[in-house]
This record gives C-alpha cells, structure tokens and sequence, in this order.
C-alpha cells in the first residue's frame, strides 16, 4: 500500500518500525495536497513551514507520532494561525486564534502534525461546504457536487490521501454527511464523549460533537481512544463500556436486535432509490453477520419534532456565537458581511425567548425519554446517512436572500436524517456500504444507545471487513 | 429515645423488628401533626385516610417500610393529590397531579408512607416560606420567624418531629438554606445525581437538585442510597464512588485539604457574627478531625457572575414553568394571579432572548471550569449556609409590587452564599453546627468536588459524632 493510501494507523506503526520518518510523511501530504488542492479547495490555510518545525520535533512515544492531519477551521482553534469558522466577517479582521482550544492540543499531544485548516460553511450551519469567505469545496469523486458538510473540507482530503485523518465536529451531521458524500468513515461520538474545554463548556446547547473522518474504522477506534479523556469541569461526561475503543471494536458483539428505517424522519419526503440501497446493504450485512434485523424504529421520530427544535438551537447558537466574535474581536458583524441563510437564521432567532429555549430543552428531554425507551427494546438502528447522492454545487447554499427557502428545503431531506441524533446525544457512524449506479458513495448510518460508541465500532469493523471500502478511491485521485 | 425522635433509619428498624408497626408509625406522625400544625402550617395537604390504606399495604420488604414523610408541594407530584407548587393559580383551578413524578414513586418503593404535602413559596422561587396562597410557615424554633425556604415546609416538620423525613428540593439554596434555619441536615446532590424523570429532563437549566431534609446524616446517606438510581434518557447522570452512601459514610477520609472561607459570594455584604461563628465551628471541628484547614476559596466567587447568572436562568424557568402549567392546564394565568416577586421575574425574563440564555450558560461553563480548578488543590470548602440568623415573617417576602425590591435585596446575603452551587452544579451539605445565643439554629456549609457527595457524607458523619445535634429541639415542640 502506498503512503499516501496508509491509514493514519499503518503511518504511525511506520515511523515506530523506522520505515518512514515524520518528515517523509508530512511532505508526502505537502506534495499531495500541493498536486491537488487547486481543483478541490480542502485546506484553506496551508501551514507547511510550521509543520516542518513540528514534524522534527515530534514526540516519537507518542502514539500517531509525525502522522499528518487537517483541522477543521470550527471551533477547534489553533494558536496563532487563522481562524475564520467561514465567516466573512472574521477573515475580513484577519482574526488568528489567540491559543489552542484542549482538542487540537490533544490531536497534538497524540502526535499528529497539523499540515493545514480544512475549509467549513460559515459557522458550519449547513451540510455542504460553500462558504462566500473561502469559496467551495469540491467532491473529489464528482467534482461538480458537493463533498457534503459541514466537514466537508476535512472529508475531501482523506477521500483524496491527502491526509489519513481530519478533524470534524457534527452538530447537525456535520461529521457524517461528508463521510457519507466522499465514501468514508463518520463517527459522530455521544454528547459528553469529546470535551469541548477549555474554550467551551457544552458549546450549542449540547449539540455539537466532535472527533473526525477517516478511511478506516481503526483510526476512527484509535483517535476515539486519545481524544476522549474528560477535562476537570465538563458538563457532561458521557459514560462508557471501555478504556480501549481499539480493543471494544474486536471484541464480539453477541446477536444484536437490529431495526431498520427506510423513511426519513419528520416526514420530509422520500429516501432515493440509491439511499434505500443503502440502507439494504447494512441491514443484509448484518443480517449476514448473525444479527436480528426487522424493519423498526421509534415513531416519533416521525414528528416534526426533532427537526423543528434543533433547527432554533442552532439558529438562537448562531446568534450566540456572531456575538461571542464581536466580544472577542471588539469589532461589530455587519448584518451585510453574513452569508444570507445564516442572516436568515439570525432574523429567526430573535423572536426566540429564553423560555422559549428552555421549552426547546424540555421538547428535548422528552424526546431523549422516548428514544432510550426504544433502545431498551433495540440494540441498533440503521438509517440512511443521506436522502440522495450528492447534489450539484450551489443546489444546498444559497448567494442571495430569495434563494434562502429553496437551499434550506434542499437541504432538509438529508439534515433530517442525521440532525435528531445530534439533538439526543446519542453516538452514530456512518459507513461507505453502498455506492450509486455512477460511482458516487453513499452512507449508511448506525445509531446506537447513549454512550455506547464501542457497540458502533465493533459492528462497523465486521461491516469493513465484510465489505471493504478502503481500496477504493475517486478516479483521478486513485493511485 | 421516643418514637417522635427516632430517625426514618430508626424507624424502618423498630418495624423491621416487630417493635412498631406501620400503623403505629403513621399514628404517631398524624397525631403530631394534628396538634402541632395548626400553629406551623408546616403540611398544607394531608392525606391521612390514603396514607392509612398505604400503611397496611406497604411492602415489608422495603428498607424503609412504613416510615413516614412528608413531599414537597413543588415539582414532585403524587398522583390525584393537589399540587399547587405555591400558586393561587393552581390552588384556584383545584389542580391535582394525574400521575407520580418518579422521585415520589421511588420513595413509595423505599417504603415511604406520604403523610401529607409541605408548604413552599410560589414556584420556589425565594428563601423564604411564605406563600400568598397557602399562608406562611412558622419557624418552630421562634415562630415569629421564617423557617427558610423553598423547603421551609418540610423543614419545619422535620424540625418538630412529625415526621423524620421531609422530601426537598433547591434551585438556589432550597434545601439547604430551611435547613440551617431549622437545625436540619440538608444536602444538595450533585447535578444529575437524582433523576428528574420521567415528567422532566434537566428542569430549570438544570440548577435544580432533589433530596430531602432529615435530622440525622446516615438518613440523608440512606435516603441517597435508595433515591439516586438513573431513569433511561436522563440527561446527566453524576459519576459516583460508591455503590453505597450509608457505607461511603463510614470510610476513612485521610487527612483532607479544606478552604475556609468567611465571605459572601457576590461581595452582598458581610456574614453577621453568629454566621461567622457557624463557619468558625465547622474550621475549628474539622481542624480538630486532623485536616489541613486553612483560609481560601476560589476568588471568581467574589464577583457577581454567579448571582447574576442564576438570577437570570430562574427568571427564564420561571416563564418557562408558567407557560407549561398554562399548557397543561388550558387555563391562562393572569398576572394578577401571581406573587408580586414571581411577577417581576417575569416581567424581566422578557427581555431575556435564547441566545442571552445560551450566553448564561457559557458564563456558568466557564465558572464550572475555574472551580474544578480551585478543587483539584482543595478537597472541601468551608463557608457559611445563610448570612445571618432567620429574620421575622414578611422580611423576605413582598406582599406589594412596591415591596419587591427591597425583599429581594434582603434575600441576597444569604441567597449568594447558596445559589452558586446550584449553578455549578456541585454537591453541597448544611449542618446545624452552630445555635445563636438566642437558640436559634445557624447552618455551616460544605461543598465538595462535582460527584463527591461520599466525601460530604463522611466528613458530616465525623462532625455529627463530634457534636451531636439530634438531640435539640425546638422548646414548645421537645419532649
């Protein structure tokens, strides 16, 4: 297997066995990304001579030492480098991040060598990366589409070999939406896994996640397994089954009680025929693989409801953040510097009370109840990842104000499937089981109890295994 | 030691070993009721007749089988009981509960016998008990006086023995603070350490915490013991270190590392001298037990932040509990119909939108931070529960609009020294350590690092044995 096609776990057991050194392998991803980027537009702030420096001083004990990765340009701040979340308005300040938020010190301490920021829609609000301030992201395997989002920068350039890693958060399928779109691994982990600290306590009222995108489930097991330690003053500390998600995911399962969903969740159309495939090939793999598979799920997910209140979370969460930036920067946000559908979430959200807000919470709760009341009866549900493949750019954001309804219509179908799992917490995966009639990936999501991200892993290790994805790669990028 | 005296873990025993029935537990507890209440108006609900079918019905098996208690009138419903959570509004509709919140099911499964519903101020929202529609509650140990709140009802119970337990709830110092003015244990779990299931998720922000009052510590150990199982789908569940209070009571300490501090949070003034004593009491007791004692606290606490923001996040709930009783209900409540205090939380709850909530929120996150800090050097702090002895009846309630502001202001020294804790979510225990030269109770506060409600428990056993005060009672209520 060629460097470039390595998982991030195959690099670190090379600079270990002294087959590569941390140099060789960060200008590997130089020459990569230099060769690429240009037609794609992943990273959008290159830090090649820093890396450099880092690369050479890398802690050789530590566990993904001198393995390149992506940071996504989200919450996840780096000292002293650019630091834009999309936003118009802060790369217009030149704003660069005053410190590292605990996350990238971690993916640091774990021996990682950040080589650059990924690209995000501004303030990560919609699944597609075409932000006004850096401009799209392109789908490596049709690149006239989407790469999904909000993490689409980070999932461009793992589909690319770029990099075998890249950090993604998910606050609405933001993780697996691109994992989805670009054919790789998405973890979305369960609220409280990743800390959010220092920077944040428990940032968008809960419902953001953090970890990455990665070409196997055994780096996704692996970083799971550096980056979840709780620091002093978290909210919320998700338990868990396992110190070793490495290890969770070979252990056996035992016989699962399976339920499958072909619909969409509040009812917003129907999956295509290429998503239902895809839902197919997860439940007869499972099936195949002893488990207990009927068609199931729980039906208030049918309602409205999860939709309608994560969507003002992160509206009232967007209005939050524009003016946490104006704290910080001391600088006012120009209604005019916003992309029209965050304006639109803006303009939503100011009818929104706090008590409104805590009834939101409530309508949360209630739905938390409900859900774990199913899982006690089901171990897994499978669900599609996303309604259709991926859309041709522009179809999912819009440039101007009138084209905010039709975007966020598009947009619905598809955020419906994977938004109600960031509004309960629960862990999720997506995984590359299925691809369309014209080579586009697709994904199939696994959803699972509270905390029990190690059940995901160990299933989607015997789904790689039983249908490998690894191997294949987008056609000019292949090789 | 008479029957009236013993503790509920006292109580459950003389029925375990033939010495005392169920029934003669609950005549003793009505009896007493009868003739003492009228000049309390302690328990504004009785349920005698139901509480005697109970009685015989009760599950001998139960650890505290026949005991007798009293519940809460606020957030804790008993089925087809009233429940007016202090509000003419609902006193006027006649509301009764159509189902039990779990906490009241779980005392029931403990073997809990529901007497009668306790007295609280509107919605709980001052330290004071004294509601418009249910009339004050009289501090035993001076009727003149409040006996604290929100749980100034069962406290005043607890206090003069007609029952041992008195079920209690704190938002901002509720259980706590009717304990200090009452000569009670009062302790305040950790966020998420007793479920709020199934009627709500994280009710108030999640400020809110249920327990009890009781006037001996291993009750309030056993009552966590049987109290404290998670519901599915709670939202935060606090870690534990043991399985077991009652014995986590008992176990060796070490010497432990513990700030005193004689201040009030917020800079609202200056502890009166009896407060200071209670302070000096616990120092002085636990310098004795062979702990590192020493003056300090952490020094975000002396600026307004966390008055401010709990302020804030009760105003909201309060709104927010209005609108969902006006849901439930189909009745609109009228502003006439509510308290001129809770008037003015609403009225400034108004200008409060989500995105301010969300701010709150970050506010306290930060806050839970520093403090996990200050704990990483300090295993205990030391402070004082209410600032100085309990003032007459009418001093911290407002009977006109006019009078809000000045109740209020009197609220705040005693408010500020509990109210944070809520905020963080800590856990935190009141011990009656100290009587002022009047023969009035004081309250000496410990709080402890997020989880470490095992800690309290030991360190409030040792001071407890060091200088008991089970044995005090309220002059026209001994014996």
């Amino acid at each position: 297997m060629s460097l470039i096609w390595s998982d991030a776990t195959a690099q670190a057991e090379l600079v270990r066995s002294g087959q590569a050194t941390p140099g060789e392998l960060l200008e590997a991803a130089i020459t990569r990304i230099e060769a690429l980027d240009g037609g794609l537009n992943a990273v959008i702030h290159r830090r090649f001579e820093r890396a450099r420096v880092e690369a050479d001083a890398v802690d050789r004990d530590a566990p993904f030492a001198g393995v390149p990765m992506v940071l996504k340009d989200l919450i996840c701040e780096l000292e002293d480098e650019p630091f834009h979340e999309g936003m118009a308005y802060l790369r217009d300040l030149d704003y660069r991040a005053p410190a590292d938020q605990g996350l990238a010190r971690r993916f640091k301490q774990a021996g990682f060598v950040v080589v650059g920021k990924s690209n995000t829609p501004e303030l990560g609000g919609i699944p597609t990366t075409e932000p006004l301030s850096h401009g799209p992201t392109r789908n490596p395997w049709d690149r006239g589409r989407t790469p999904g989002g909000s993490s689409g920068g980070s999932a461009a350039a793992v589909a690319t070999g770029m990099v075998a890693v890249g950090h993604a958060n998910d606050a609405g399928g933001s993780i697996r939406n691109p994992a989805a779109r670009c054919g790789l691994v998405g973890l979305k982990p369960s609220r409280g896994r990743i800390s959010q600290g220092p920077l944040y306590g428990d940032v968008f009222g809960g419902v953001v996640a953090e970890l990455a995108v990665t070409r196997t489930v055994r780096d996704t097991a692996a970083l799971l397994d550096v980056l979840s330690a709780p620091f002093p003053g978290d909210p919320i500390v998700a338990p868990r089954q396992t110190d070793r998600y490495v290890e969770a995911m070979q252990a056996p399962t035992g016989a699962l009680r399976i339920g499958v969903w072909h619909g969409i969740p509040g009812g917003f159309g129907e999956l295509h025929p290429e998503a239902i495939a895809a839902v197919d090939a997860g439940a007869e793999l499972l099936s195949g693989l002893g488990h207990a598979v009927e068609e199931a799920h729980p039906h208030i997910l049918e309602r409205r409801l999860a939709a309608a209140v994560l969507g003002r979370i992160v509206m009232a969460s967007t209005v939050w953040a524009i003016r946490r930036w104006e704290k910080l920067t001391g600088v006012p946000c120009r209604p005019e510097q916003l992309e029209p559908i965050t304006r639109s979430y803006v303009q939503r959200a100011e009818s929104l009370s706090a008590a409104d807000l805590l009834d939101l919470f409530e309508q949360r709760d209630v739905l938390v109840r409900a859900l774990a009341a199913w899982f006690e009866q089901h171990d897994v549900l499978v669900l599609a990842t996303v309604a259709e493949p991926a859309p041709e750019l522009g179809v999912l954001q819009a440039y101007e104000d009138a084209d905010v309804g039709r975007a966020l219509q598009a947009n619905l179908p598809s955020l419906n499937l994977t938004s109600w799992v960031n509004l309960v917490g629960l862990p999720a995966i997506s995984l590359p089981l299925h691809w369309t009639a014209d080579g586009l990936p697709m994904g199939t999501q696994l959803v699972a109890p509270y905390g029990r991200e190690d059940r995901l892993l160990a299933l989607a290790a015997r789904l790689e295994q039983a249908r490998p994805w690894a191997h294949r790669h987008p056609d000019r990028f292949g090789g």
